[in-house]
């Protein structure tokens, strides 16, 4: 049978989703456990794969994967208890024997969280929408592919409990693009750049590419494959290790605060605290 | 003249205090800032010293450093300037010229943070109050000197914006003792062990020592010498640094929170919400 899954992972400790043999990638340590399982021995034979290529330090929480097994049930009950706690499968799908996740998603939805604020989400908002659509996108990718044409569905930014957040959804992206998207959106929204420089950017006028934005502020947002997957727990290990490198990220936070004796920290407010800087 | 300073750092990315010419630590640090701007050539005729040694990864708020120099006014006007954004002096103190920082420091107080909650509090406050006084820390320490026996002037457990902090002050501590008294009140804290572990651990009656906690909970939170410092400001670095940083761990906590699809995070809630466990 045919089994697709919805992945989840934390991008930190990976060297990317691609296989590499001599690093820790996501496909190596899906594949090691699938086949500690015994669901498959030869990964080409089983047909895995995975919809979306995600750079080292990127996160995902809706990638999509398949691979063909005679053991459907088991993959269910025991891939997550096997995976390590920073990556779990959120739920199954049985698919035709023909799907393949990357040539049947549909679009690929990323979102990108800024540690910059405030920042001037209006503006951003507006720049954004100038990426819908057809564009030449040389100017916001690294581009080694053929076409640098490439069509973006939706664009937004918006404030997800006060962090700065740009959500865009295309079929296939080039590479570099949504960071490099990214990166002239907070340009913009820092004011260091007019909104007038994302359409500068798709019509060829600006010379330079944006540098990409950092990778842990990356997260592939979903993957629409036209599949419903019946959600799976993740493994309790999982869960463990989610409260856990929440909690470290809380008390980092507070540690950092507390070492500026002067207590007088004017751009470490709270999320949304736009009162330091006049830009909405 | 000799000088004392008030240094803040984050220990992320140093390999303690103590000067090691391999490696970035504070001392290596500070000692190439001040002979960047010709404060003192030989770090040890100028009586250079710190009050407290720091392991790798642990932070301070209140170091206290000393050095004589024959050009007062430029350390305070421009030290600063020289260190990187992740260390900085909050003030100086004109001290007499045979202070030492170390010698003559009268107590020491750490804290530290602990990233697991709900803990029950009260358990570890009452086991904290039972490290006051003279002891033999022999099992709540890596023992390396002549004498185990330290004496705690005061010692409590606390939340912090629903963090929970320990708290310790005493004059001198043995190798690893405050990660060690940490990692005791957290088995208390959980529940795991009885609070009387504390008393067995200071009678030697348990022959193992609890493992040393993590060290990017703990800061040197403040040396008393004595001395009342000028404060002075970071570097604009500096600051732009720590909220910086404190943006990023606010990123990371959030994007870690919405990698969990199921949204059931039943140990990554707010600090202070102890609704999950009843161990208050």
């Amino acid at each position: 049978m045919r089994l697709a899954f919805q992945l989840s992972y934390d991008g930190n400790q990976f060297r990317g989703s691609q296989l590499q043999p001599a690093y820790r990638t996501v496909e190596g340590e899906l594949i090691t456990a699938c086949q500690r399982v015994q669901l498959f021995d030869d990964p080409c034979k089983a047909g895995f794969a995975l919809a979306g290529r995600t750079d080292r330090g990127v996160h995902a929480r809706g990638q999509v994967g398949a691979f063909s097994t005679p053991f459907p049930e088991r993959a269910v009950e025991a891939l997550n208890g096997q995976l390590s706690p920073d990556l779990w499968c959120n739920g199954f799908a049985e698919v035709p024997p023909s799907f393949h996740p990357r040539f049947d998603a549909i679009s690929r939805t990323y979102r990108y969280f800024f540690a910059d604020w405030p920042l001037d989400i209006r503006a951003m908002d507006q720049a954004a929408a100038a990426l819908i659509g057809t564009h030449d996108f040389s100017r916001l990718a690294r581009v080694r592919e053929k076409s640098p044409i490439r069509t973006v569905k939706s664009a937004r930014v918006f404030q997800d409990r006060g962090i700065p957040v740009f959500e865009v959804t295309a079929h296939t992206y080039l590479w570099h693009m949504v960071r490099c998207m990214a990166a002239a959106l907070l340009l913009i929204g820092t004011h260091e750049r007019e909104p007038e420089l994302m359409e500068r950017l798709l019509s060829g006028k600006c010379r330079r590419n944006p540098p990409a934005a950092p990778a842990d502020g990356l997260v592939l947002w979903d993957v629409d494959c036209g599949v419903t997957f019946t959600p799976t727990e993740p493994d309790p290990r999982s869960r463990d290790w989610i409260g856990s490198a929440r909690r470290e990220a809380m008390v980092r936070e507070r540690i950092i605060g507390l070492l500026d004796r002067s207590g007088v920290d004017r751009r470490g407010k709270e999320p949304g605290d736009d009162s330091g800087r006049d830009l909405l």
